[in-house]
């Protein structure tokens, strides 16, 4: 497992906002003085005072002039959490598409990104990827204008490596390289699936998911999710004794947009459940990396030894989705995704997955990835005291430890492409809850995106939208 | 249509070319001294000079020291073209990948490469490529970090304006960029076709269409296919009218491997079919741009108004396959196609199509094309008089008038696996012919690819073949 370095000044802040958290530092207690802090931790004051600016761009302290820093807020006014969701056991296909087109439409339009898919380009390392890509240029045979059959060598080298960080031993030549997560997605659903076949997935999903599936003719089942643990081991274990199923689909870490991370126990579980009743799993972990806590969390694939997880990731959401660089590494369906790959691509676009490799080469990446990290935990408690201080009383929010997707549940009386409608003539826009799902339902819900740059226009465009959710509320 | 811009001394060249395919200069016939031809072309001896050399080159005239320049070849001793092919009426699935797959394992121990599917990196403006690249990385926002979801727009005006020298007239919106050709294909098949359906193809066919036709769960019907002009109309007509063909696939310009190229009106009596049955077609263009001649050949795409026909082509035979660019004009499939490749792929790679688009700007391309073509052209006739040399006097060998590729035909004693293992022990690679189709044929036949730095090394490998296959032959 990963050993997170955490700096003096944030094993500091994290010392204090484990305080707040557990409210032996409550809402208006007068924080130790600089002063103290450097005594008693034997730091300078230099130290002291970044761990208390920490804590204030974690929105949880603030200081007042002349009289020191003074709890601000604490995790225990966080909203409740979502409800477990209850979709409907049938499969459906009530098509978001509309909705979708409509979101398309308006892209322009938005000038408050609420609703990226993607962390900030200003939270990215452009420049050092520029480096590395023309690192690529100079070091590929022929500048990478040749076909790159067999995948990048280095690349699947720097992915096996990594994989010790959840607890796997992938050896290179067991992951194939694949242009973006969705590729391999598609590839591993089409390696062991066929049009008619049902997918179990959690709900509320990534729509593009559900869609794929659809694409491929094959029937979505949404699971009841939990918000903090999951899929609903008791559901699922149903589904495959009662139901067909042919293949499973889990975001297991940070879901989009659920945020729920299942514990190792549920993992575990999981897995013992696919044996039981041999079915695959295909294990999307795009959010893995981006956990706020000291460890990464480990995966489904960290407990399997049978090979029935296909254990699917990308660098988009933490280097460059437009770059296309993704991976699975298939288990025992190892030679069918590999050919399924080389039938409909044949080869990845191979300066961009050099580029990448290059990245991950020495510490450029861990170090990118804390910066990262830290950044996305400020976001989300930032965002997370904004739906407590303007949104309507009842709302319910996820509290995600980690990702930067935040879903938020309204009473039911708050349709959210209304309210979507009625924010983007404010030119911000979040995404509808109904996107996630081929039922009617999340209607009254919607995602948003933290993987932004936090300022005072951030702040206000949360408050409008809570103000127009509280007009739908008094409606 | 475009025309191409011919140089003085090759239009010298092209003449007497003419005249010694039409044996009005026959075999040994001494050539105009350099002097005439400067007089009465009015052209000057450098050019004169020239337009031997090329004609040297191109393996046709040879000079004797002190005697001038002879006539040393003609087209008309070339072999005769192969057979048309008359694959079984029904399809079949007798997979030839343990064939590939014995390819794969020997790739690295080949020297002299008869068998890439794109040209040689060295006939390939690598520097150039290089430089669009990293103007690409200055000039897109965010150096091309970000999801580029609505594929490339300068990549697709420049498609669009490279339309008309096919007689097309595509507006940019009417194109999707793809992650090349293959990726086009499969999206255009999956948005049109389903599990148990029938797609129609040429045969011989490259048997990457074919394996991903049948890992789609398709039946592939080859149809007898003429090596000068292409898949036999009345046979297609028989499928349509026979069998239920819900899509057909075809290669129409110098199809890879059996070189053949539909003339015009075999394209207008497809799109006619099309029309009559309701049938979509995938138009394979991915060799149109390396015509020999002296104009680039229509598409049915050309001659194609009701929208049913999905043109598809990219970048990987003529720049840069490591890149990744292609694209299609899906006619009136346009929606499903895009949603397709959303589904299945969100976005292509943002910094390789911009490069491209970059590359396509000004006269680069045209320019790059133009001495390819050329070369290609050279190779073809070098490897054709080897053919004619070297190879067993029942051999044929296809006369294609663009591409890259030579489809050679044996006496049914060679069995050319039994060769290519007989060969690959001299470190030659080509393609046994039994891997250009899903039925126990072409046993007997192979492939050779031209777009080589033609040398003396090429010369010996071609000897070498021809002596192991005369071998089998007087078994």
């Amino acid at each position: 497992m990963t050993k997170q370095k955490e700096l003096l000044y944030q094993q500091i802040a994290n010392d204090l906002e484990h305080q707040i958290s557990k409210s032996i530092l409550k809402i208006g207690d007068k924080l130790p003085s600089l002063r103290t802090i450097c005594v008693e931790k034997g730091v300078s004051l230099s130290t002291a005072t970044q761990s208390y600016l920490e804590l204030e761009s974690r929105g949880l302290i603030e200081s007042r002039s002349r009289s020191g820093y003074f709890v601000s807020y604490s995790h225990g006014q966080f909203k409740e959490v979502p409800s477990v969701t209850k979709p409907l056991k049938t499969s459906s296909s009530d098509d978001p598409q509309a909705v979708i087109d409509v979101l398309i439409k308006n892209a322009s339009k938005a000038k408050v990104l609420l609703s990226s898919g993607v962390p900030s380009v200003a939270l990215l390392p452009v420049a050092r990827l520029n480096k590395a890509m023309t690192q690529a240029m100079r070091e590929l045979p022929d500048s990478g204008i040749n076909y790159e059959r067999l995948g990048n060598l280095k690349l699947r080298q720097q992915i096996a490596r990594r994989s010790s960080f959840w607890g796997g031993e992938l050896h290179p030549d067991e992951i194939v390289t694949t242009a973006g997560c969705m590729d391999a997605l598609a590839f591993c659903v089409q390696s062991v699936a066929q049009r008619g076949d049902t997918i179990a997935v959690e709900s509320p999903l990534y729509f593009g998911i559900m869609q794929l599936a659809r694409n491929l003719g094959l029937h979505v089942m949404e699971l009841p999710t939990h918000p903090v643990t999951g899929v609903e081991i008791d559901a699922l274990e149903k589904a495959m004794r009662v139901n067909k199923i042919k293949v499973c689909l889990l975001v297991t870490n940070f879901n989009n947009p659920f945020g729920s991370c299942m514990p190792a126990s549920h993992k575990k579980a999981v897995v013992e459940l696919l044996e039981k009743y041999n079915v695959p799993l295909i294990e999307d972990d795009l959010y893995g990396d981006l956990y706020f806590g000291n460890h990464r969390p480990l995966t489904c694939k960290s407990f399997d030894e049978s090979g029935l997880v296909m254990y699917c990731s990308s660098f988009s959401k933490t280097l460059a989705a437009g770059y296309r660089v993704g991976w699975v590494a298939p288990g025992k369906f190892l030679d069918k995704v590999s050919r399924t790959k080389n039938y409909h691509s044949i080869s990845c676009n191979a300066l961009a997955h050099a580029a990448v490799a290059n990245f991950l080469e020495n510490e450029r990446y861990d170090s990118h990835l804390r910066t990262l990290r830290q950044t996305l935990y400020r976001n989300t408690l930032q965002f997370q005291r904004c739906i407590n201080d303007y949104f309507p009383a009842e709302t319910r929010v996820s509290q995600p430890q980690g990702g930067f997707h935040l879903w938020v549940e309204f009473d039911k009386k708050v349709d959210t492409i209304d309210l979507y409608n009625k924010a983007i003539q404010h030119k911000i826009s979040f995404t509808p809850g109904r996107l996630y799902t081929l039922q009617n339902q999340y209607n009254n819900c919607l995602r948003l995106s933290t993987g932004v740059i936090w300022n005072n226009k951030m702040e206000e465009a949360l408050q409008l939208v809570g103000k127009l959710a509280n007009r739908l509320c008094a409606a």
